[in-house]
């Protein structure tokens, strides 16, 4: 798959920000035109959880299993041809079953609760996955420490991400996001670095309220960004989300959901909007004018979709930058 | 399977003190001759482990699974019609696969550890699991405190139990047993009120050392016992151990393994003690004139060896009481 390489992009770097499932995709579409190794991703761990004792990391794991080749085709989630024989003996017990856990995915949790429980770094454990699954570019968790995003909700309840993501199906209207859960996670050292070596700076299209802003808020992340050339592009495509709650959390946060208002949330780190054909296209006075907004085809259903995302991105950025 | 039930055993209430395999033989013998309800099984939990961030309960789980009726019939542990995806998984990270993690066998490692995360005690979980699988006999865990087992060898190492034997194979030789692992757990309460009301109780054929020593050495246990009548079964038989380690252990503890040095640990508590047809008769100045020593059939394969060897005891237990 990688053998093909244009030219321009042999000695790019380029490190990308993303959540899970729509992080994922631009994610593989970058690991394919990309020289080895060229790429980091930035990988959102708000969402990482503790569930029956193991710990769960969703959006890595989504990355990693992109990455790999292993992700479900049908599903946003999980592994293609997986098995549920685990989860059928949950349900025999009366266990919770709201959070779906397939047999090889288990063995990723089991595996990883394992070495964390001897002390292993997650960054560490993530890396050491990555080789066995034969992936070339670099998945780093934003953090190594714990970094819990948490709902409030407008009836006052404080959720756990995956609680009101998955179990109540993001059904509780939010009156504010927790980041980080009130605790001061450290930036991974290795995903700074990864910042600063990178020529072009990515934000995937993943949401931007509880999987780009945990990344962002990390101590030293904007300033890294500042020095960069970074592109942002829009998960909301006609007010709408593809999947997930975001459109649905800038409405409840005081926001009409557009890609306007995504562009808006990231402004000021931004050199390059990037936002979906289909959309009403903005109005001279709609971005600031030091930002420069293209319209593209930002729907990735296959692979083909993804790579052409992500090429098209990569020669915008080659035609601003004199060098292509 | 608990229509038939002779007249003299109505109202009699037996407890067994328990380890794995050769416990929940006899156990399950036990469980489908008596009234519903009148079993007890004090259950060793000195080999129970922490693998993969999930507590595994090996003796609890191999009792719980016979009198279920969903012990894998070939081996000596797991689920009948087991399947292995997870541990496919796990061999394909390169996680280390010594313990035997069936798929359906995680789904009660998994929902025990979620249950003892929200705080609830082993005993509770154990009696929830039982009577969702059907289980009428009462399974106790010995302790809800921690109490493992701990082997020393010769060598210096201290091993928990089941690294010394699944992990090593039981090949490094033992120069001591440390029961408890150092801790002071208490004997569950349920257990000591069950050994009370209980006319007989039963040691079942299970390793004298690390299966039914760490029961009898909680406080409180051999108090009870001495009040009570009490048969044990040798799990030696013509100097070897049906299945594990003890006869070795016997060896290396510097004891002649044999029934009569079976016999000969549990002197203090006995009245009756069963030993195998197949092994030499004891001679009258063997044992102490007190214990009253059978030789029985107690190799058991199939459910009927089971129930025949129960009610063998039973049949004896009345004839020396009188009952019968």
């Amino acid at each position: 798959m990688n053998e093909f390489r244009p030219s321009p992009y042999s000695n790019l770097k380029v490190s990308i920000l993303a959540g899970g499932v729509g992080g994922a995709k631009l994610v593989l579409g970058l690991d394919r035109i990309l020289a080895p190794g060229n790429l980091s991703a930035i990988v959102n761990t708000g969402d990482d959880f503790t569930h029956f004792g193991l710990k769960i990391c969703p959006d890595i794991d989504s990355v990693c299993y992109s990455l790999a080749g292993l992700a479900n085709k049908s599903y946003g989630w999980g592994l293609e041809g997986e098995t549920w024989n685990v989860a059928d003996g949950l349900e025999a017990l009366g266990a919770p079953t709201w959070f779906q856990l397939g047999d090889r995915d288990l063995a990723t949790h089991l595996e990883r609760t394992r070495l964390l429980g001897q002390g292993q770094q997650l960054s560490r454990i993530v890396r050491d996955f990555c080789a066995r699954w034969g992936i070339v570019s670099r998945v780093l968790p934003m953090s190594d420490d714990e970094a819990p995003t948490l709902i409030e909700t407008s009836s006052g309840m404080i959720l756990p991400f995956q609680d009101y993501l998955v179990k109540e199906k993001a059904q509780p209207e939010i009156s504010r996001i927790l980041l980080h859960g009130g605790l001061e996670p450290r930036l991974l050292p290795e995903a700074l670095d990864a910042i600063r070596d990178a020529a072009l700076i990515l934000i995937a299209p993943s949401n931007p309220w509880v999987s780009i802003d945990p990344i962002l808020a990390l101590e030293g992340v904007r300033e890294a960004l500042k020095e960069k050339f970074v592109v942002a592009v829009s998960p909301i495509i006609q007010g709408k989300a593809i999947k997930g709650p975001a459109a649905k959390m800038f409405t409840e946060l005081g926001i009409q959901p557009s890609s306007l208002a995504v562009l808006r949330h990231y402004s000021e780190l931004l050199d390059l909007f990037v936002y979906d054909s289909s959309d009403e296209p903005f109005s001279a006075k709609d971005a600031p004018s030091r930002i420069k907004t293209v319209q593209l085809q930002t729907i990735m259903t296959d692979e083909a979709d993804k790579i052409q995302l992500a090429q098209a991105i990569l020669d915008i950025f080659f035609k601003m930058n004199g060098q292509s």
